[in-house]
């Protein structure tokens, strides 16, 4: 029997549980105000851990993470470094967060924030939007996230390009890699989504300098930023600057550097930026507990865990 | 030699005709300012034909539409009833509405209306949009057009009902039939998608009737209708109300009633409503030219006319 700790900070706990409880027929599913004992706890699982999230837990297997992004988690100062890490990204996470970005980039192809410009004018002027295959979708990040959304904008006939850390192939896409590549990579881009992992390399890679070196011959009016991913990525002044003097033609942005999103703000009144409240694709109760409970399920059973950390690369 | 002659209103005529006589090497292209004897015209390619159109067009082999939807040439008075009418839709025309339609779909799906009264309101409230396969998509008209979107959609997970004329199967679709499933039909609704043609019996059909029988316990707030078909398929004193009063939770429009829409429309300023001028599908003269001349050659190699129109049916 392996038992497992809840610390899932705003989330509905007892229900969570409950849930998990139902679905591990045999094991123990615990909440903190509970009476356990910390040593023989074998998973942790967590969102916003408090400072005291893993003392005395002497001996976990695996801490598993609510969100796919870690790296929160991976600053916490007492995060044992010697226990594997899973984060969660399933289909359900992935087609939700591919929802999101097609969604926004259909759009933005469609000349969006300047049909709502007009409408806001009462203006009819029949500007006609380039079709999908003209524009040049460019995706930062191409983890179970990024190829998820390729698979969805290629069926639209985007044009493709890839930028990650490490060299990949991805059938169909013109990839590029590493701080040497990323120049060369932006050139060619109408339409940057950001999905990285938040790490100290890519911390505020959405600047001024990455927005004035996108295309600006092809879409109408200029690129196209949104991003997904983490608000730590982008230099929220620099949006703002771009996305006013014409560097940018519009943004959509899901995360911000400090959230909730501060009333004084400039991003809130910009009418070429679309602000959604972190909600691109949350993790559900019901895949969230179907994923981690065969995670632990399996790994009792001697199988390797999923989704593993690397904690020195960051994701 | 075969005779084409243009006649499309508010199109630049001499770049057409040059594309046209580029493509059609052998056979002659004409303008209506030009010298020619009608008698010997062999095809019209006609936008927004003016009254005397037809006039002593005695030998023509086919009336060539640009545009996708017929009904308006369909009630030009002097329209020779004995020539077939060829009507424009190609691979290019079908994707551009697709683009539009599922850009439109997703955007709603994920509610796009309330998030930006959100953000103009500076509101941050973290709901959750629902992920695409627990959302009915539903597609009136099952021709060219409707069926592409239904290809699109169907990547993203949606779930689909059909409704045409006349019964058609379709994979993965729900379809329904002529006046009698109509309720059925609608009553299962998330999304109400408006490809018809227009003709008498579609006249008028999104109306308050139609809206207040869609899915109500469906999508967060309610209902939501697209119409990228023809201005005379909606009462838009019905889409306001029903704007207004909640029966619908928004609506992205295309077309209207009167084009362009009066400035004192009460839609240009529904902060639910999306309102663009007309330029979801547009027929582009590169895919046009290359559409009417491979008819032309066709035909006048004896094969048959492709998409001709129905007179009767209207479509």
């Amino acid at each position: 029997m392996a038992q497992l700790l809840l610390h899932i900070t705003d989330f509905n706990e007892p229900q969570w549980r409950d849930s998990f409880a139902a679905a591990l027929p045999g094991h123990r599913v615990v909440l903190r105000d509970e009476d356990y004992d910390p040593a023989t706890i074998d998973y942790l699982f967590i969102w916003k851990p408090k400072l005291d999230a893993f003392d005395n837990l002497t001996g976990l297997k695996a801490v598993l993470s609510l969100g796919a992004g870690v790296d929160a988690l991976l600053k916490h100062p007492r995060l044992p470094r010697n226990v594997p890490v899973v984060r969660f990204i399933d289909d359900d996470l992935s087609q939700r967060m591919s929802d999101y970005v097609v969604a926004n980039v259909a759009m933005h192809t469609r000349l969006w924030t300047r049909f709502a410009e007009d409408q806001q004018a009462k203006r009819w002027v029949q500007l006609y939007p380039p079709p999908a295959w003209e524009a040049t979708v460019g995706i930062m990040g191409l983890g179970v996230l990024g190829l998820d959304a390729i698979k969805h904008l290629r069926v639209f006939g985007y044009k493709l390009r890839g930028w990650s850390r490490t060299p990949k192939q991805v059938e169909g896409v013109e990839t590029f890699a590493g701080d040497g590549q990323l120049d060369t990579f932006l050139e060619g881009v109408d339409i940057l989504v950001n999905l990285l992992p938040l790490t100290p390399e890519t911390q505020g890679i959405l600047n001024y300098e990455t927005f004035s070196k996108l295309n600006r011959r092809g879409l109408t009016d200029g690129p196209v930023v949104i991003n997904a991913a983490r608000g730590g990525h982008q230099r929220e002044a620099d949006i703002v600057r771009a996305l006013t003097d014409g560097t940018l033609r519009a943004a959509s942005l899901d995360v911000f550097e400090v959230e909730p999103l501060p009333r004084h703000s400039p991003l809130w009144e910009l009418p070429n930026c679309f602000i959604t409240p972190h909600i691109a694709a949350a993790s559900s109760e019901r895949t969230g507990v179907a994923f981690f409970s065969k995670a632990i399920h399996d790994h009792e059973a001697g199988k390797p865990l999923p989704n593993t950390v690397d904690l020195e690369r960051g994701y």
